[in-house]
């Protein structure tokens, strides 16, 4: 099974290394950023280009894990000479029916994780969500996301549409709170470490309490003379006064649904 | 060493556990909800009262673990005929003179943690951040502090204010991220349990990385055709919508800082 990955960045480099680990043969990396090609094809031991044009054209996969915006600039390209392979995309913001204009095989494995280059992850754990356009490919993916990791579904587009925002406040925009938390401590001169067993805790909760049932704080017990203290402390940070405020109100207003 | 404990709630479950396990006699739990006493007292195998009057009067240390805003109803009768011991209170959003028009001897330990009755915490990894007005009284808390926690800090209440506002964002406010994500899902027939590994390694992730560096997402690469469609997607939910988009921005401003 030989596969091309397209694109360079943090989910190509995991995905890439879980594949290649895995014994899969990768033959080429595409990026048009030349160093991110080059950097993950010697991980890979694989060439690279930074044409799409001249990615290989007998793979039996391609997999794209580009940014969105910028499939459709590569995906004509990518398909041209290459009718009888499997395509396939990474997002989970993207419908598999993205593929149908170009395509005849295609589908889409979407890891759902957190990538960063230089942070290394287990992807046995990943939770992989699969769709494809015949059973066979459904099947072929399958096989391959079993080898990668323990956590495989199947998912259609609507529910991948859902994942992918769900996990953005998961991941995303909880990682934002700790990014104020430790901008608001790196301005009183206290290390960003001490919230290190808070946060810690705080993940951990939601394995065994539903996340409503969790919460606890100012908010959830509606203590106005701290929420209040809290917005005036905020006062010079516009953005984030109004980011306290409105999670405030909304954890209010979760607590009695 | 005789302990009161004024308060039953999360908190003060969880520390008077910690004091009892360390080997502190805990004469008297109060709090003005019957069942609340009447179940930490049995914890704790010592009496309950529902009336401040009633506490011990022969106690070294009361610590106060209630509300903020119930604080000032309960500390001019809990002190009287009380003089000679210390009193300490365990919030981190209250300054330590809280307790200087009512007490001679007073302070602070404030434990950093999100508690709920139903979920055990390892309490040897709660920070634990101390004040008091007195050196000999800061020394008496610090030991009692470090056969409870491995991590004994000193803090002012400047200090204090800032570690507790930044404990909301970090626990409190990415716990509603997870809330809404739950909310999310639910609706659309997915279990929250798949979100667990992102979670586990979004906290993870700011062990090794500072937040601003771990960020990943569409807000951080300023992807607006996926930030539109979720902002669509969330069209019939105005609350949720403004915290992605007030979020979204703050997350790109953030990147550029």
């Amino acid at each position: 099974m030989r596969i091309a990955l397209i694109g360079a960045g943090n989910l190509a480099t995991h995905l890439g290394k879980a594949l290649h680990k895995a014994g899969y043969e990768i033959v080429c990396v595409f990026s048009r950023t030349e160093e991110s090609a080059k950097n993950l094809s010697s991980i890979l031991k694989c060439r690279y280009t930074t044409d799409i044009k001249e990615v290989d054209k007998d793979a039996d996969i391609y997999i794209s894990a580009i940014k969105d915006s910028a499939f459709h600039e590569i995906a004509h390209e990518l398909i041209k000479d290459r009718e009888n392979s499997l395509f396939l995309h990474t997002a989970g913001s993207l419908p598999m029916d993205i593929w149908s204009g170009y395509a005849k095989r295609y589908g889409v494995i979407y890891p759902m994780q957190t990538f960063s280059k230089c942070k290394e992850v287990d992807f046995t754990v990943i939770p992989l969500f699969l769709e494809a356009n015949s059973k066979d490919d459904l099947s072929l993916i399958r096989t391959i996301a079993e080898q990668l990791s323990d956590r495989v579904y199947d998912a259609s587009s609507e529910q991948r549409r859902y994942l992918h925002i769900a996990a953005v406040f998961a991941c995303n925009f909880s990682n934002h709170m700790y990014a104020i938390c430790d901008d608001l401590l790196q301005r009183n001169g206290i290390p960003f470490d001490v919230m290190l067993p808070l946060i810690d805790e705080t993940a951990a909760k939601v394995h065994k309490l539903k996340p409503i049932d969790a919460q606890t704080g100012p908010a959830i017990r509606y203590d106005e003379n701290v929420i209040n203290g809290h917005l005036s402390m905020l006062e010079n940070d516009k953005d984030i006064q109004d980011i306290y405020e409105a999670i405030s109100k909304s954890i209010n207003k979760f607590s009695r649904k």
